[in-house]
């Protein structure tokens, strides 16, 4: 901890050179051996203002072929801490597969920062450390490696070099407010910082270094990281195991248990669309105002009428306020990284709508059925889902999620109906045959998933689809009642 | 032209309406030809506040898969437009082939805006409206399918509207204050609209709609997109012939004529990189701060001593203010745009430094030897670089493209010696060899390529790195001067 943390003695320079030349060296070597094993890393360097940060980062990649690592720092995102969920910034800058990100400060410095100029409250702070807790954890258990460092000086040696960075006019810009509010309140900081580092000492430990004796902080990271890297190519690819944590609920019945005949007659239909389309837009706009996010889930079976189902929900919507976001195998990039990762950095702003036309749910059906992860990978996205959709609803987003649901004979009909369409051949595929062999298996899978992350926070709603318009009524009536719900709560906040 | 557009007579709502329907139907089934023929398509819709671009985009897409289009409005990308070349939202904007994009207003809108505003010059305005139809040629050569749209309302039709919104509780919000000013301006804005539109006819021309008809709108606009289309699938994917303008060029000799016997003693290169680098981290500083961004581009011949070149540049750089993009063969959803837009995408903010490790110029070289481009597609590229360069030194850039020069010898001696180490072998690979057997036609690409874009505002330096230590204090000692260069000129402008 900081508080009894003990500067370290000065070494004789000559020999500390010769190390980090060692040293530097070794980390040359392995960044074949990462990329071999598939590993990725990321490096957290904390610490404090005008500790040094930026300079340790340069000495660790002076060596590092560029090709090999990336430097995030946070001034690069500044429109996204305000707009996306807290840990936005830090998911998007996840590494690939065999790389290395440094991250210059990041969920510490944000989260305590904010927390000390009550720009958030208690409650929100602890929340978010829990959250960065189940991140880590994401990360270890999703393969990754991450060393977290904090840069620590002392109160008398911040005063300094504040005041040489301040006298001289080509870097007096460089002390921020905020730099010298922190010293001010150096006593306040070392407590929170030591606070949220022993709360997250869980996943990957913390590792104070002397930021006063550069060399030797250089020489430690760089033994930091190369002892890590060692140990992870060694021990190969994590793979956490499955568990269950505690998640409120929502009763959801078997897809076998559904009634599937509902439907609805043509005159009804076109009345409740345009009322309910009518309602949407002015939801819209009072949603786009208060800066309410809204993230729609589809998921079905082929040709249960998802297209059709979002094209009616997205029309009333204005074109600058949402997206919707295909989501089909994932491209190279996108398989280099945690499988969330894709997912994170399609969320919307606050006050947009995003409609994701298939989701994160891949992971527990076409995934866990054709074998593209391990069975320890779908198992335990369960609950990683369930933190993640957590993270969202936390944030203050409304997430909704629709299973558009048909029977087998349905699916027949309406595949034979395509093959003999021209203009919808296209919709039509081998595979989509082949996925209907399986539907036994997928029907498993589908309950598995439902009643795994029915979350209240984040419900399912199964959508009787063999009528289509019955279905397209039904999401809408629900979206409509959840984003009232959410305006109504929205308002109470604010004004409580 | 705006000032003498009649105005529409109302239509027969219902003939009307058929019309949509049977476009509608005719777009839905122009996706899979879009697709097959590999076309991609921008849909630009400008037009006065209050006009109902929104409500016409929301009509266009209303029955397309949401798989083939996306809509981008300016308000997603705030930042981007002042840290970032006039015309990269538009760029990063570009639609993947077989895609459309949507963009609710663009660089009309914002060339006229900010010129009225007095945000930029008379002269600056006239480089866009230059640039625009640089912009859009290099679309069209490229085999983009570009639909520009002006909706058009009267001032009496805009005031109306305005107060209508304004006077509703909940759409008062809406009315900007640019929205207002504009209204006032009508007449300037009107003059401006028509000169910008007159400017900009020559590649893909205008077409002005009636706002105050929205289903004539709706219809006219579905018939151009749909009459567009059919054209380009029909014509097949354009591929623009080359062509030459005139630049001010630098001379720069041939490769044969480059003397590679230059080399540096230890004791001098010492001295003379810690000076360069300290110099260095000081102009980073003062660009930063000035937010002048920088783009070094380095190309040479495999085993030239790139790596470890670049790294003493980035070495003395603070690690927040400078990436590295190494650049290797394109991914998909870069082969399948613009071979520019994966270097537009990639663009360093104002003030920071870009270093690319290999570049756009693999267009002109490993693209034209390997035939992974058109003969017509290399050749006219030498204008399009040096377009694009073009904007990129008028938006304030300091370019510098090096040229890490060897000979044949010293590739074969350290080929050998890599393939000797075990810690190098990763760095030699079969490609390596089979490019060295193409050297001589590899020369000859380098060599036109030199002559061809070695322009004044974005010059080649050929960088003689049989001794690499020369090589590296050759390319600190370019840097550092044009760095210095380019700080006197922006200081002298600033105080003119």
């Amino acid at each position: 901890m900081l508080k009894d943390f003990e500067m370290k003695k000065p070494e004789n320079k000559e020999a500390l050179s010769g190390q980090i030349k060692e040293l530097c060296s070794t980390l040359l070597g392995q960044q074949q051996q990462l990329v071999g094993a598939g590993l990725p890393v990321m490096v957290l360097i904390e610490g404090w203002a005008a500790a040094g940060k930026g300079s340790l980062i340069k000495e660790l990649i002076s060596e590092i072929d560029p090709r090999f690592y990336n430097v995030v720092s946070p001034q690069v995102l500044p429109e996204s801490e305000t707009r996306y969920p807290f840990l936005y910034p830090y998911f998007q800058a996840l590494p690939v597969n065999g790389k290395v990100t440094f991250l210059d400060s990041g969920w510490m410095e944000n989260a305590v920062q904010k927390y000390l100029r009550h720009e958030i409250t208690k409650d929100e702070y602890r929340r978010r450390i829990r959250q960065v807790n189940e991140f880590e954890r994401q990360l270890r258990d999703g393969g990754y490696l991450v060393v977290k460092i904090f840069l620590h000086i002392s109160k008398k040696e911040q005063f300094s070099r504040l005041q040489d960075l301040a006298e001289a006019p080509s870097t007096e810009w460089r002390v921020t407010k905020d730099d010298v509010w922190q010293h001010k309140e150096y006593k306040r900081f070392t407590e929170e910082y030591d606070d949220f580092m022993k709360r997250t000492q869980g996943v990957f430990p913390w590792t104070i270094l002397d930021g006063s004796r550069r060399k030797t902080a250089v020489r430690d990271a760089l033994k930091l990281l190369v002892d890590t890297i060692e140990k992870g190519v060694h021990a190969g690819r994590f793979c956490g195991d499955p568990f269950e944590e505690e998640f409120s609920m929502k009763k959801i019945p078997h897809l076998s248990e559904v009634d599937l005949s509902p439907s609805i007659d043509e005159e009804e239909y076109r009345q409740e669309l345009k009322r309910l389309q009518t309602r949407l837009t002015e939801l819209h706009n009072i949603l786009y105002r208060r800066k309410i996010p809204v993230i729609l889930c589809y998921e079905g079976w082929d040709a249960a009428g998802k297209g059709g189902n979002i094209r009616r929900v997205a029309y009333p919507l204005d074109p600058r306020g949402f997206d919707v976001h295909p989501i089909a195998s994932p491209l190279p990039p996108e398989r280099a990284r945690h499988y969330l990762w894709r997912f994170w950095t399609r969320l919307p702003r606050t006050g947009h709508i995003a409609i994701f036309d298939r989701t994160w749910y891949g992971r527990v059906m076409v995934e866990r059925l054709e074998g593209f992860c391990s069975e320890k990978d779908w198992q335990r996205a369960y609950n990683e889902i369930n933190e993640f959709e957590r993270m969202l609803t936390d944030w203050g987003a409304v997430v909704l999620k629709f299973w558009i649901h048909i029977d087998q004979d349905t699916q027949l009909a309406r595949f034979t109906e395509r093959q003999n369409t021209p203009e919808k051949q296209w919709k039509i595929t081998d595979e989509d045959w082949r996925n209907r062999e399986k539907w036994a298996q997928y029907e498993v899978a589908v309950d598995e998933m439902l009643q795994r992350t029915c979350t209240k926070n984040a419900p399912w709603h199964i959508i009787e689809s063999n009528d289509k318009k019955y279905a397209r009524i039904k999401t809408l009536k629900i979206i409509v009642k959840a984003l009232e719900k959410a305006c109504e709560n929205h308002f109470r906040q604010i004004t409580s």
